[in-house]
């Protein structure tokens, strides 16, 4: 089975030629996501949540998906990629949660968002509290690792100095 | 710009007919999605996340997406489309966030889960902790509304008595 999806709008990032791994929430650059007009009204009321993912297509990407990844920030350490966020898979499907500054006409200003310029987006779904937070998450494989503070810096493309 | 994906697994769960609004954790059915075999060694350390992201295609359902919809379980409240969970979007892409109770083979063992059984998987991620539990998250519009935590009941598919 084949499935078809459209674009219903471009994402508009700084990053022309590279992009941070996660999204960067102090970043002040601009980060928006313009909708079509026909889908505009569709935004009612999506400012009220302080939360929202983004869904989009990956579409810079010409990389045949490996099943085993060695994420570029967790040194040597394989694992499956399903357990990462690689953008190389067999759906490129993008997920990013971001803060909703203002929404204006059909146009979306959001928190800083790991995406190159001009990123196809699919989908928005407000992020709901008691849906999406859940407080007693973990950090998987990466629990295991030497320096997870250090490495989550990395991992949100937060710059630091050490 | 066309963009086209296929199902790397299928989702199965107890609903055939009819399926709740969003995921019960509590269910005591068995929920799996299960993957094409070819995909197997992609789960690797899956099973060290407490809580995964499966996204699927929505393909139970025939309806022309409108932008102002009125959640079931909300009264006669009117939002914007994107500012809603209504599976009825532009680009059918569900996501919900669900518990890994094991993994075993091609197979992922999860907590409950808000599709129909059948429904094809297009991709699951790992919720990490750092980047997708936001403490400081809200309800949005729906914290405006009388009843809340009586919706949320709704909105979780939870069974209650009032």
């Amino acid at each position: 089975m084949e499935i078809r999806f459209q674009a219903i709008g471009i994402i508009h990032t700084p990053y022309k030629e590279s992009a941070p791994y996660q999204p960067v929430e102090e970043a002040e650059d601009e980060f928006t996501a313009v909708l079509e007009p026909r889908y505009e009204a569709g935004l009612f009321k999506l400012e009220k949540f302080r939360y929202i993912y983004l869904i989009y297509y990956i579409d810079r990407l010409n990389v045949q998906p490996k099943m085993h990844v060695k994420p570029p920030w967790a040194g040597s350490v394989e694992v499956g990629l399903f357990a990462s966020r690689s953008p190389a898979r067999p759906n490129p499907i993008g997920l990013s949660v971001v803060k909703v500054k203002k929404v204006e006409g059909n146009v979306v200003y959001t928190s800083g968002l790991d995406v190159f310029d001009g990123t196809p987006l699919l989908d928005i779904k407000p992020y709901i509290r008691e849906l999406d937070s859940k407080e007693d998450a973990n950090y998987g494989w990466i629990e295991g690792l030497d320096n997870r503070e250090h490495l989550m810096l990395h991992i949100k493309g937060i710059p630091h100095k050490y």
